[in-house]
């Protein structure tokens, strides 16, 4: 049974980094919200492709090796491929590299006109559609073949899919840090307390996860 | 040796209950906040005069006893005393009823021309000042005669004390639940966890202690 998930990153006073253009995609402030979960074994091995058995292996590690598990297509706003940096750049394929850390079909959505799909090694496709959320998960739901739809972000994107009811689960990675500026991760979300239920575990790290499922 | 404690409620985004004046001082909001506090052995022993020993006596009941623990004097705003509501009342001793849970001097910011001291059955004296955070504390502080000083709020008191560095301890029930609305908890304190270290303990009731001590 193919489940909606969500990772997201905030600090403790629920802001994540705005970004900061082509340069630093992410923001000044995504490295203090990140720390924990890149000093992880996980991370370490499946996007910094170190495989000599380095990194944290507790509670962070978990939850990083929870988000690979099980998933068969991701859906993803503009900005967190790379179109906002080059809008009109027919072979930009984004910042992710050239073996991108999915191996399965992303959906990109546009919000302009769709463009033809790049294949990238290692299993990943980018498909860019200009479609309602209902309408992508529909589609990104059958590519996933019985597993589990990441929604990936960014921030606006995530919170888009969680208010159209869509997100079966929601992890926030809280880390023990006050940011105060940047996005605001649980705008526009009162009550959903009221349709999810909520579970949190603390890591060595400090940092709080929080997961709202239904 | 006296240290400055602070205990606020926050929701899970961060904000408190704005308030609802005379009928409603602390705002609708509020109830979602406290439940697992005033569920509690202690608030029920403590501030509700339930002494048939009901209540929960787990990790939300050790924070509310540590709470009464040790404290000789507190500091609170003119709205969480009630001078909002009637401020040209000589008469009215605040919303805290006539044996406030306190048992000790309240120094009372007006931010007006001070009003006589008023004494209250149970020990409780409001002391009424109209000054800077640094000397109502040195007040304060000879009051607790060794004992800790509360900050008791509201949030922009509590936060106006932690922001001039006057703060040792803020301890945060964050409830698990999401406002969306009211008067943000942790504004302007960005990078408070470079001066405290920050710890965290989960309740059975969901509640996240989030505690900020130097």
């Amino acid at each position: 049974m193919t489940r909606v998930r969500t990772d997201l990153f905030s600090s403790l006073d629920g802001y994540t980094s705005a970004g900061g253009g082509p340069e630093n995609p992410m923001g000044e402030d995504w490295e203090p919200l990140t720390t924990a979960y890149v000093a992880t074994r996980t991370i370490r091995e499946r996007v910094f492709r170190d495989t000599s058995g380095a990194g944290t292996t507790g509670v962070d590690d978990a939850y990083a090796a929870a988000f690979f598990e099980g998933v068969g297509a991701e859906i993803m706003g503009a900005a967190m491929f790379g179109l906002h940096a080059f809008p009109d750049d027919p072979d930009w394929t984004g910042w992710w590299g050239e073996e991108p850390p999915f191996g399965f079909p992303v959906y990109v959505l546009t919000g302009t006109a769709p463009r033809p799909d790049v294949e990238m090694r290692g299993g990943t496709t980018f498909r860019f559609r200009d479609a309602a959320p209902e309408d992508v998960l529909a589609e990104a739901s059958e590519a996933a073949g019985g597993l589990d739809v990441r929604v990936g972000g960014g921030i606006s994107t995530a919170r888009a899919f969680v208010r159209a009811g869509l997100v079966d689960d929601l992890h926030v990675a809280i880390a023990p840090v006050l940011l105060d500026r940047g996005h605001r991760v649980w705008e526009d979300l009162r009550g959903l307390e009221r349709t999810h239920r909520m579970r949190t575990d603390v890591a060595e790290s400090g940092t709080i996860h929080v997961t709202f499922s239904r």
